[in-house]
This record gives structure tokens, C-alpha cells and sequence, in this order.
């Protein structure tokens, strides 16, 4: 596994601007050798493709009312996407699923600084990358159906231009968390038990190390990216921004499982591995909504509810890597921002009577538990 | 005017954890020569305090049923704050009026980013750093009745340690700008003409540069911020975040004034300034709330004014270096997260129908317009 250290670049990647289509096409990839069916690049993005289509179609199904809106669009050179969204349906207030497709170029000066080169002498060309990725957050209705997001992608570099020998390099990453405003155990164990089995079909470690990754993943987010920050002008027309940590110290739900930068392993195994954690999600997920959606709730549970819904959007616009990397690598902002809730609520400083429902799962979203 | 070249540094600022406190002190100044009665220290954050008494009566007053709730904080070594929130009043869904002081440090790596430096020979000390300012958004309930943000700050540098001679450094900011879900050109002339008096009362320039400066502020930040983000990583465990851009093309709201960073005028004649524009508040915002708080309203014209809420949410907590500045300096999160409204929405691609009333708001935010 990767060490994390992350080196941040405020630099432009080079993509075109996105053009809509009346018809999907049969791929996003480029003509060229990039079709070829045994390559990684196609049989991900045909996977997360079949992926999409199950997923909508089960949500289509359970939710017996709505139907997805679809969006198609490409680029020029290569690359494009499908957003899929459901909104104010029988069960889901919006249900989104985007799958996109992107190539690239890393300008030379982020390649630099992922290099840690400290001279400005060396001027290697623009790294041309890959991207694909599908992208879900589906949020239901009923305050006792919780809300489910997932996210699988694969990413590849080509060498660039000026060194044409230089190797490949890949990734996988991606989870599906659960999200509830209130906790019943047997929904929770069960979706953690679904992450197990696909998990263990790989390797006994994977669900332990995710599981954890998850847990650490939308809690470190917070200390280390939603800081506060002062601004300091040195006088000289230069602008400093900086940051002191300002903690929430909380998760955004109840886990389930992540994984980043995994290229440690056999390129193919993670390609199985991807695609049964892709699958996993309607087993995980559909279940829990069948037995949940029709429950009666009062006002009171419905606001705790959007105050959840609210806390969901903190997470996501002020810090979404993993949420919306597949809906961001398509630039398309309404894709982005379909990751939000159909409404959402701030009170200010609210506090769950200690003991109660409300605060046991603020409790759990503060420690994190072993849920099987 | 400065130059706004932004250096982005992540580093920690030194800020002391706070505490919450009983009563308001007579100053959240030190207890040296930073309480003499003359400094500019001391008598801004009298302004500010005396800002958020007179506005806070003034909106319980037209609210005529809700209450400002206050907190107050310090912290040990100096510093402090008071945050008011006023929620779910007869007129106002969440109204937050907050003051805060802080002492910091600002780490030598930032000091060396911000001085341009290349090299690492220089180890200049840590800069202490002192800061204060108020920050207020209010949100109405009636669609009609506009929201309001105002935020005007005051920031010194004192001399590092190892080099007790170099001079301070000083700068003021702020601005009040309106945001409405749908337009009366009266009310925004109004507002609008209330800022140019304030401004006019100190430079003839001032209106004119401080009007575009807000209009080019709110929208600037979405295309430099709201950016979407790619991952790269380098095979060695070093991941690299880089960015492109991914514009909305809109402003907030329908602007107002806004300045950062002015240090080239006397220094006097800006405290002034600050103390007019905050005095201003009240003048430009009351009687339009009074003329738009009791209009009967649709369903369709809450859901539309819900929408822009769903978009305020999106703009504060993306990219909000100006709207919570004297927020974000408490490092009290709920401060924070006053300035989001009580309720939102967000629906996919929503598009007003051409012509419309909500089309012409949305065309004013893309378009800004000379009101006066």
C-alpha cells in the first residue's frame, strides 16, 4: 500500500469542453489501441457501464415510480459520460449514477511536484492519463431508508511524449458506505456483511484494512481539509491563505468499505475485485430499502433527517475526493453536484438528547464500530 | 491596490483551542498595549461590537418574535468572540450576527511562501498575527425578502521575535452584498445606493471599484476554486491533487461592494470607511425587508427561492474566504456554518423557463448589471 502523502498543485489539467449527445455510443474510448477488448481500459469501462444499468434498473424497480433521466456526453478527442438521475420518486428523493470516461494530460509542473524534483531544470513533457469511473449517491425518501454511496475507478498514465519508453502506471480505488439517520443494527450488519464476502473472495486483509480505511477516510477529510483559514497580506500584494484545523471529529455515516492507490496487487485480480464490489451494491443496499421505505415517521424523525442530509452536504462540497472523483472527472457540474440531497437542513448548534435515537447514531458516527 | 496573487500554503496556524465564557468581557483584547484606547486594535473591535448590538436589535425589532441566542468564547492567551443566531423568527429563517478577535501565529514556512523566497536558508521566526471582524448572513423566509451577507475585517501583523524592528503590517476588508430570489429594481437600487453614499463620503472611486470588485469576487472564486480535481499518482506513493476548472459563470447574488487587502489609504480614514459601510448596514437592508416580508407567495416561488438557497449552501461552503472570514477566524464550527441558511434544495439541472421572473434573477447573476 501507498503512503498518502499528498502534494497539492493548484495547476490546470488539460481537458476539452464536454459536448452533449442524443445516443450512447457502444464505447468512450478512443479508436485507437485503447479498444482492444483484453485491455484493462475497456473491460472497465464496459464493467462500470453493465454496472450502471443494473444499478438503475434495480432502483427503478424497488422505487416502482420513478424513472432515471438520462444525460449523455462526449469529448472530441475521447472520453465522455452518462448521468443517470432520479428525482422526487415513490422511495428516493434523488438517485444518482454517472459513469465517465476521460483522458487527459498532467501538466509538467504537477508531474514535477509529484516527483518532489526540486530543481527547474528538469522539463519532462505533459503525462497523458486515463480515468474511468462510476459514481453513485442514491437518497431515499423514508428518514429510516439510509442513503448509500458508492464509487469505483481505475486510472492510467501513458508515457509521456518526450519518453516514450517509460512504463504505464495504474490504480484502483473506490468503497460504498452507508449513510443512515437512524441505526438498525440488522440493516448495518448486513450491509458490512455483503463488503465481507466480496472482500474475502480476494483476500482475508481487504475487508479489515477498507473497513478502517473507510472509517479513517471521511474522518481524517474533515481535520485535514475543512480547516479554517486566515488570510495574511505580506505587504508586498501577495496573498497568503493557511489553514488551523477545525475538527467536527465525526464520520459522515455508519462505513462500510474504501480503498485508494491499490496497485500492489495483480492487475487483473483488482479488475475481479472492482467488479464484485460493483455488484455487491444492490444485494448490500436493496434489501435494507425493502424493508424500510413504508415504515411510518413523525416531523420530528423527517428534520433529523434533513439536519443528517445537511451534515451529508458539508462533507461532500467541502471535501468530496472519493464521493465525487467519477462525477468530477467529467466536469459536467450538474453531475457533480448530484452527489447532493433534494433539500437539506442547518439548525444552529443542535444537540440530540443524549440517549435518544438521534444521538445514538451521532455516537456511532463518533466512534466508529465493528459491525460483524 | 495590491496585485492578488494568491500563494496557498497548507500549514497550521497557531490558534489556541477556545473556551465558552458566561459573559461578554469588556474587550477580547490582550492586556497590554493592545487596550490603549487610541490603537486601531482597540477601537475596531469596539466598531464591530457596537455593529452587531445595533444590528442585532434592529433585525429583532423588524423580526418582531424571534431572538438573537448568544455565545460567547475566549481563548487563554487572549481573543475571543460572540456568535448571535436568531432562528426560525417570524421574518427570518436563520439570522447569525458574529464578532471574533484572534491571536495567532503564522508558521515560517507560510512567511517564506507568502516573501516569494526560493531559498530555504532563511529562517525568519514565527509572525504574530492579530485579527478581528464581523460577519453576518441573514435569511428571510418570504422568497421575496432578499438574504443579506455583510463582513468587515481588520488585520495587523506584529514584528517576529528575532527581528523586533520590522515594521506592522495592516490591511481592512469586507463588503455587504444581496442576494434575492427574485428582483424588485427599487429594492436593489436602494441597496445599491446605500453603498455608493457610504463610499462616496471617502473616495469617488470608491463605489465604482468596490461594486466590480464584489460582481468579479463572487464569481472569480467559482471559477478558480470550484474547480474539479484529479488524482495522479506517481507509482511512488505520492499522490498529487491538481484541478480544472469548472465554472458555474453566475454570481451569488446581485453584488454590493467588496474590498480586501486595502492598505493604500490612510489608515484613519479606512477605519472610517469600515465604520460607515457597517453603519450602512442597516439603513440599505431594513426597508427592503419591510416592504417584502408580509407578500403572499407560491409554493413554486418557495421552491425557486429554496433553489437559490441550495446555491448560496454551494458558494459558502466551497469557496468562502469572504463570507466567513470573521467566522472562520472563531475556528468555532457551528459560527461556521451560521451563514448557511435553515433550509435548501437541490434539483438536477434545473433550468427557469426564459422570460421568466426566476430566469431574469438568474440572468442578473450571470450578466451583473449597473443598478445605479
Amino acid at each position: 500500500m501507498n503512503s498518502n502523502r499528498v502534494v497539492k498543485v493548484k495547476a490546470t489539467v488539460s481537458i476539452e469542453k464536454e459536448t452533449p449527445e442524443t445516443e450512447r455510443p457502444d464505447t468512450f474510448l478512443r479508436g485507437n489501441d485503447d479498444g482492444v477488448a483484453s485491455s484493462v481500459r475497456f473491460r472497465f469501462e464496459k464493467m462500470i457501464r453493465e454496472a450502471q444499468d443494473t444499478v438503475c434498473n434495480a432502483i427503478e424497480i424497488a422505487d416502482g415510480g420513478g424513472k432515471f433521466k438520462e444525460d449523455v456526453w462526449s469529448r472530441p478527442g475521447g472520453g465522455g459520460g452518462i448521468s443517470r438521475v432520479l428525482q422526487d420518486g415513490a422511495v428516493w428523493e434523488k438517485a444518482g449514477v454517472n459513469v465517465s470516461v476521460v483522458y487527459g494530460q498532467m501538466p509538467p509542473d504537477a508531474y514535477r511536484a509529484a516527483k518532489g524534483a526540486a530543481s527547474n531544470d528538469q522539463k519532462p513533457g505533459p503525462i497523458p492519463f486515463f480515468a474511468a469511473g462510476i459514481s453513485s449517491v442514491l437518497h431515499p425518501k423514508n428518514p429510516f431508508a439510509p442513503t448509500l454511496h458508492f464509487n469505483y475507478r481505475y486510472f492510467e498514465t501513458d508515457a509521456p511524449k518526450d519518453a516514450p519508453g517509460a512504463p504505464r502506471q495504474w490504480w484502483f480505488g473506490g468503497g460504498t458506505d452507508l449513510t443512515p439517520a437512524y441505526i438498525f443494527e440488522d440493516d448495518v450488519k448486513h450491509f458490512h456483511s455483503v463488503q465481507k464476502k466480496a472482500c474475502d473472495k480476494f483476500d482475508p486483509t481487504f475487508y479489515p484494512r477498507f473497513k478502517k480505511w473507510c472509517d479513517d477516510y471521511f474522518y481524517i477529510k474533515m481535520g485535514s481539509n475543512y480547516d479554517h483559514r486566515l488570510e495574511y497580506n505580506d505587504g508586498m500584494g501577495n496573498m497568503l491563505d493557511t489553514w488551523s484545523s477545525c475538527h467536527r471529529d465525526e464520520r459522515r455515516g455508519l462505513g462500510g468499505i474504501f480503498f485508494d492507490d491499490l496497485n500492489d496487487y495483480d492487475q487483473e485480480m483488482l479488475l475481479s475485485f472492482a467488479t464484485e464490489c460493483a455488484n455487491s451494491v444492490i444485494p448490500a443496499y436493496i434489501p435494507i430499502i425493502e424493508k424500510r421505505k413504508d415504515l411510518p415517521f413523525t416531523d420530528h424523525q423527517k428534520a433529523w433527517q434533513q439536519l443528517r442530509r445537511g451534515r451529508y452536504v458539508e462533507f461532500n462540497l467541502v471535501y468530496d475526493r472519493g464521493t465525487t472523483f467519477g462525477l468530477k472527472t467529467g466536469g459536467r457540474i450538474e453531475s457533480i453536484l448530484v452527489s447532493l440531497p433534494l433539500t437539506a437542513r442547518w439548525e444552529y448548534d443542535h444537540k440530540p438528547e443524549v440517549g435518544s435515537e438521534e444521538w445514538k447514531l451521532l455516537d456511532a458516527c463518533i466512534n466508529p464500530k465493528e459491525w460483524i
